[in-house]
């Protein structure tokens, strides 16, 4: 049980594909996911066949969209009640993460944002209710929130991520360069720009020493 | 030749982590490490022994912190010339990258920012000269810049994919939502903050059918 974690982030990449094809009826192969994606057709095809219910997503052109957008969405956990979040410092990261637009087709709800400075607070508009971070014990455990978005400065990660954890939370994306150290039972998901420069650099070298 | 995905990106946390703990000269253990970052410490093992200067590495108490941070970066392709990299589309989110301090201890040198609206570039203040979009070939051109943080709205993503890697960039960090379509030997790295979440909740659901 548990699926890879590459394979979890090309289903849910897969997933959202889906959504932004706009050919809801249409089956889609595995070969037209290789065009869309890069990814080789026989690592797309491996990918879904983890999947429980493969043998009702595969027609004889393809896969259908609804049904594989479906059981991906099973897969992986995501259940029809949201999953909700919060954004925890709303500095310049944070804040550009008050209008994201992607939240709205995915099954995770953003209902509140946390910063130190009850100023910024007052000026930053959002579609839900922002807070004053001494707040956060009272605020999370009423919603019922588990994941937390951390966008705080560097020294306040870890610390931070202490009292979320505290709170209720389970899964931090953690958008700050600190790495986190969190009891087990918790989940860190790590984005950082620089990792993901890094993760490129690694890829292109190890084509070129092929070439 | 080539480290696995997942590996190159432990690795990579690794030399940050490593540069963060302050103890240069100290050895480090694989059960320190496991107790910093929640990774199991044969993993940790079986990473490190994917780079091939293992045996310098590795002392009686642990690992020599220093010789492991340079085999980690000699591994992952980073090379003394610093990789040059440019922000494309400078709104809430690509602006906020502007003020990013991880770039300062990493191999990557933000150079360049680029942004179809004039009068944002005037406003917008940065280390490095920011550009009207017209002015990316010549730009990119001149200063051999490699890695793209692509930040512009969905709907115009992959166009400016399309003239970033027809202007020589290799490697794009995509921060849209969109899924983007490169021909090979180009690399994209998609840094969603969806797909971060769903992985968190993958891991999380996973975890809870063990139990």
């Amino acid at each position: 049980m548990g699926i890879p974690k590459p394979t979890a982030e090309r289903l849910s990449q897969l997933a959202r594909l889906l959504e932004q094809r706009g050919k809801p009826g249409t089956p889609i192969s595995s070969a037209e996911i290789e065009h869309l994606t890069g990814w080789p057709s026989h690592t797309i095809r491996k990918d879904i066949s983890a999947l429980a219910a493969e043998s009702d997503i595969s027609t004889n052109s393809g896969y259908d969209p609804r049904t594989l957008a479906k059981a991906i969405k099973q897969a992986l956990g995501f259940s029809i009640e949201t999953n909700k979040c919060c954004i925890v410092g709303l500095g310049r990261l944070g804040s550009a993460f008050l209008e994201y637009s992607g939240f709205q087709s995915s099954p995770f709800l953003l209902c509140a944002g946390f910063d130190s400075n009850v100023n910024r607070i007052e000026i930053l508009k959002a579609d839900f209710p922002l807070f004053p971070t001494f707040k956060m014990k009272e605020v999370i455990s009423r919603l019922a929130i588990r994941y937390a978005i951390l966008c705080v400065p560097p020294a306040q990660a870890q610390a931070t991520a202490d009292k979320l954890i505290e709170c209720g939370v389970t899964g931090i994306a953690n958008f700050t360069p600190s790495i986190l150290s969190v009891p087990s039972g918790i989940e860190v998901e790590n984005v950082s720009i620089i990792d993901a420069l890094g993760s490129l650099a690694a890829r292109l070298a190890a084509k070129r020493s092929l070439q």
